[in-house]
């Protein structure tokens, strides 16, 4: 068995990357949105033509990316989607509802304090992590029949 | 043509209200969420019984509540989802990315402060209003070919 | 709202009666299989002639059986799922498995004693309830929003 | 032609590796569940954290565990349930509902004492066989169109 | 409960008005293909024009009677195909493809010469009757639980 | 048996009303886009706010109308296109793509002339007509057997 | 681009050798029923157990065969369903039917001497070849546009 | 990530050739229909057999050619669909609905004097370009998150 993983939500902190470290040696491909914020932020424009107003500036970028998300979602076994500290991240939260009706298999990762204002998302997921290490334990679970320590 | 319209988001304000009551004589029918907050917060343990653990505890709320919430969508031809100025609202935008994947024709509901923000939402959307009137006016468009006034 | 809901499971106690009962004045239309034991078993050859072999005997009357139970779970909108006391019901487990599949809200009705025999189906339900009168309760608030007592 | 095979149900006796054994050479791949009991019971709580209540303790390692049937289940053309003398099996009985209704080719592996209880498992399966020889002997046929001796 | 109920198949003697007839006073809704069997052959080249070479006259035909036969058949919770002592038939198997691939309830009605040569169409059906009045009695057991006699 | 049958295409001559005029008696429902072309232009604009730049400004009324259409196609048992002898009308042959996808039944209605240019299209349909009446007598006969004169 | 193509029907003469041999060079994965007459009838009780009843002896066969058809109908891109001059082939209709209502490209390969009769089936095709070499045409232009001569 | 792109329309001017040699080094795999203009009008009659009348000529062709493209644009992740200057083009705005309706992102290329006549079209898109070297941005973009320049 091997798993594709789709790593959906916050772009400020190196969640992404530990998990992809300490998921090396497991049969698992990750793929995730454009993390670089200004070029997911101006990829419209730059690309097809510049927009004097903000709307379709932005319109323009979340089209362009959506091809990219929707590829990652659609493709994914599991996504994992992570809220943090920060920011409204309402982006994360339709990957979620994205993804649930699709039927994926979902990991929401966050931390405590979020656990009320998330708990439809929580509801669609079958894994709420807090930590990274955990969803890595998870995937080296489900590819391997092994648990940690 | 009739239209089965679900009202998904914000509950702290009265728009879906006004956009039923100013779609009256149009051939929709409307659904929505349970709108009572503490209703909606407690129904799980309230008929399931009693969690020590909060986190338990949102948890069959929110199980029991998509009974609901799933049944609205899933049945929709049209999907509002309103955003309103408070709380993190993740479940308006996890409900958005639940009715795209399934194809629904999704009308957003914001004010301006949010169009950054919601850009990944909007991009899923047929329609981005800022008022409940502009609802009703794209309802009565889409059913009966008027334009307003 | 109105709600389709089937009644999948054990057939020698009175739950159904009980639920449906209970939900006198609700928009729920309930359907279930056919719950004559003999009936139930004895269907196939009843129509389509004996089989000397037991095998084929039920056979031919569980085929006949998933004409009623497939359209059952096709058109609901809840599955509620009840194990009782005694027996294998797999037929029950079958039943939660299938309507999982095709995205069904899944209620379970058992007894504690069952809990960790039943995780993975209660794993697949919005709700897991000890009493018949707790899906109708269940029912009520999804369709009027309206909490017991 | 090559097949994908999920392997559901009983943990206690070596057919899967009869099955997987005898099948060698074919051009089979094979998935199953964890087959660890310990560690499939436990996995949930030993990855998320405890819970002092048993059903959430259940449910956690469930609900992880459900990750891997779901994906095996999904990507298999032909799912083998097995249910053994002991316990209740209901998640093999899930199993085979949920691949029923994804329309998998199913067959189910069990001694003739449980034909009466599984007839409604048994009229979803294309095969219904006694000994895992002759699971694989059906593979061997399916592939190459031969049959034994 | 109720039914929609497709006869597919034989158009020269009169099953369909058996059946229909001994329905009466269940909750059943039939539909069937047109039984005229010259409309049925020059449907098209009547409507749409005149067609000098009779693959042509026998294609626009066909096609045009797919509008009702895939409609009868897609609307349909029971697809009922008769093959009768003559002719090749070879639209009824046909349907009775295309209604298995739906996941349709199929009952293929036969004589018992045909065993052989149908015996993969009988393989997708979870019944399989001699007599018009038994067809009748599978509906009635399905939709009341009643048994003959 | 009833037929829903959605009506694209040309909105510059009578062609819908003859169709709708003369399958008067016939269990026919028709819907079709919003015809009135200076509304359909600027639905966007009129209820959403002005655009300065005309491709946003067509944006914006394409998306609106685009509810009512895809709601008509997709409720839709037959989809009938019309291509008049004026414009570029790919809308219409948008609308049958989609209608294609959706594996709904097709009728094109075009003059001789087009013939070449719409091969793929006609490629899609069930039935290539001429005139509106030929689209009527193709519905009687679909829902009553009955061939004209 | 490369296709994977499903060979059904007829089993008597050397129509799939043709066609294989045809394609050499092209980028084309085959697949086909077992074609073994004997092996085919008689692999449901050669590995399952004798049936003293011969219709159960068919269903079994039936069952065992249909895990191979259904998953190279399912996998495929094209159909071919070959219908040769004898016997009654009910099981090609079928396979036909089954491979439209999963919108498969179909060719059908038949003699003039059927055109009638299979005229419904017809219908449903993109191509009816006549030969073999035909086949062997249609793929290699599809593949790399070059047509024969 | 791997992207699978087909290329679908105008066949007059180099536009696929000015993509696939701009996209050289990004993993992306193309596909198109048979852009050879005589070959793809008379293929059907060139394999299939001559056809007097120019209509059943052109469907011959049109029905053999939809295998070709109906394969390309299902696996396709991203639809390209290119309008030239000429021409009615309705193939190309039917791929581009049969696209829509199969949930691919579509990115439409055409000149500004197509834009009000191509509003529907547009807005079933994700991107709307004017030059081929744009596609390659988006693509480049959408697979490294490198922007132009």
């Amino acid at each position: 068995m091997s798993l594709k993983v789709y790593l959906s939500g916050e772009i400020h902190t190196d969640w992404r990357e530990q998990i992809i470290d300490g998921a090396q040696g497991l049969d698992v491909t990750f793929s995730s949105p454009v993390t670089d914020h200004g070029a997911s932020d101006d990829c419209g424009v730059a690309i097809l033509g510049a927009e004097p107003n903000k709307y379709w500036h932005d319109h323009k970028g979340a089209m362009v990316n959506a091809i990219r998300t929707r590829k990652g979602i659609s493709d994914a076994d599991v996504v994992v989607v992570r809220f943090g500290d920060k920011y409204k991240q309402w982006n994360a939260a339709f990957d979620a509802g994205y993804a649930a009706a699709l039927g994926k298999s979902i990991i929401v990762l966050h931390g405590p304090d979020h656990q009320h204002a998330l708990k439809e998302v929580d509801a669609a997921a079958l894994a709420v992590a807090e930590a990274p290490a955990q969803v890595v334990e998870i995937l080296r679970y489900v590819l391997t029949g092994v648990l940690p320590g």
